[in-house]
């Protein structure tokens, strides 16, 4: 029974509306003294696939022993399931919709829990506040996996599919996980397989452009798309002072296929 | 002399400008160890009714002895004073303006004081980070209310009118309380009062549609308007993966007709 | 070997992507119980300017032994330095870009370390990760100055040039430092120095307008510009209930002619 070192939020709730507030203090009362870390509240609205991208390349910086708790829902009120993923010394809850695919991935040794509610929680359209808070506070204060849930049973969870990245000769398609601030965009293209990328490659669609492979932003020349290993663990494309994703015409999900000549 | 478990921070300064941190650094200075609880800084600029709003769906959640510190004040500098209301175990701190109109609502037995400062300010601007946080420190250190502000006198707190639905036959009107970041609209219409709503229930002005009474926003279908008990308290308009409010032609604060025929 | 009563953080990662969650986990992994302090993560992209401005201005209101961790860095990957100031009881930590220089002006008796690391940290692209986050928590925890870094040498930190106010008789030139989100215009003319205005004051460029010197917002009549001692620690433009940087065609950064009679 020791307490978590923090609670990872995430969800696409926004930062204007009260809802993050009441979270919080569900939480702030029912694991008193555990410190709230917040991956990301703007998430776009539904988008499970960045909200899946967000916390996989969060989770190499988290202490052992973080509990995440990760509501991106479209499903809140029908019967999905809740998830919850033990996943080396991480407890990770999530509706049952695909959010931790990418996480399953960069964690071994993952065990799967159930942890939908067996009676219905005091709201239809807050699980954040109402099912997944409380969740993630008895978790944190001590509490096992067993305690508050049952080990998963019937179908596996859901996980997204499309997302890994598929050779045709020199022809390579992925996704866009998500386009930030700055306008780079980071490609479903994990840094650990793919790095260093060909001399040659370039963009086929939607937009065709050659990259230049660089090492850091400062690098790139001006008007050229670079590709580069990004903090994210993922092939990231950028510009020099000017949005990537605006100059390729790619928005987060989008599909990308790319040129990609190995060397011989 | 017990600390509070949290200060909660209700603000419309936005989380762009040095505001907030400005605010939070008096208080982590003054009030240490008790932790910060942020409900929302993005208020719109001077919506006194939306942060009411916010506030009083907040208020439920909130643990025992919390302290809330709301700072929307369009009157920051002129003679509006500054109001303290001891209600159960909460103190809630708000210019007054009628912020803590629709608190009064849900909370009984409150207690009003006075806590307007004797001395100028070190701004005559910024009263959240001069004014609001010490209060709100002082407080949650473990002062009581007569330690820090008078017994309120003279005319009753300011509250905002025109809150309250009226009924006239089979036609409610009600206010628009806010619409939140999926688009939804939340109606000045408590759930302890109003749910469930009539079976034949139709928005008539601003832009009639006809009302789906739902449990939850997935039982709304593709281009209807369901109304349904919301999580913050009162009900709610929605729209499957589509905005009521800009179906409605809402916005925070507006009025609305409701058709609203009580089956006999 | 005292901890600090908090890490102030200052960047422009903003809020949607996952970047500032990361360096609070680093942060909160290697400072455990150190509260962290959001100054703003909303500068404009790149910003140097603004951000040194958040500082300066929020500088004041910090407790002793704060470590401040600012990190809007333009030349992330670059050879640009990293600069450590201590300043009375507080750390700063930037890149070496200007960001301190209005922080230089405000705090006396600074010294400067340069805490550039010697082997190339894990990422070409996210220092504020992976070099500035783990040198604040170090400091955090009690090391010293010289523990984590060496005494500066070398040419001199940079500055921004062309800050200071220039008087040519009753003209004076300045620049507009931020504006906030009221609208309201801050220039770089410290209230210690430049308060009160005189009385017939008034903005010649880019757009023409008399000033009304007031006290608060509340006294500035409707349409008309106000000039104020802002809570910011400069002079301030303001409008009632309308922005004045609209009406002036002001952003922050821009070069501001100001009319400036002094009486005699």
């Amino acid at each position: 029974m020791h307490q978590a070192p923090l609670i990872a939020l995430l969800t696409d709730f926004g930062l204007v509306d009260p809802y993050v507030g009441q979270m919080r203090s569900v939480l702030m009362s029912a694991a008193p003294g555990v410190p709230l870390l917040d991956v990301s509240h703007d998430v776009a609205p539904q988008d499970v696939l960045q909200a899946g991208f967000f916390l996989a390349a969060t989770l190499p910086w988290l202490p052992p022993g973080a509990v995440v708790c990760a509501v991106v829902d479209p499903g809140v009120g029908t019967d999905r399931r809740v998830l919850l993923v033990q996943a080396g010394s991480h407890f990770l809850l999530a509706p049952d919709n695909g959010l931790l695919t990418l996480a399953f991935e960069s964690e071994t040794g993952c065990r799967f829990f159930d942890a939908t509610p067996r009676h219905a929680p005091r709201s239809a359209t807050f699980h954040g506040r109402d099912v997944f808070a409380p969740l993630a506070a008895r978790l944190a204060m001590g509490e096992e996996a067993r305690d508050v849930a049952a080990v998963w049973s019937g179908p596996d969870p859901v996980r997204l599919e499309g997302l890994a990245p598929v050779r045709e000769g020199a022809t390579l398609r992925c996704r866009a996980l998500s386009v930030d601030r700055f306008g780079n965009v980071v490609l479903g293209l994990p840094v650990a397989r793919f790095d260093p990328p060909p001399a040659k490659a370039a963009v086929v669609a939607p937009v065709a452009a050659p990259l230049a492979p660089v090492r850091t932003y400062n690098d790139i020349a001006p008007g050229a798309v670079g590709i580069l290993a990004g903090s994210q663990g993922y092939l990231e494309l950028a510009m020099a002072g000017a949005s990537a994703a605006a100059r390729l015409e790619l928005r987060g999900g989008d599909p990308v296929i790319l040129d990609w000549p190995m060397e011989t």
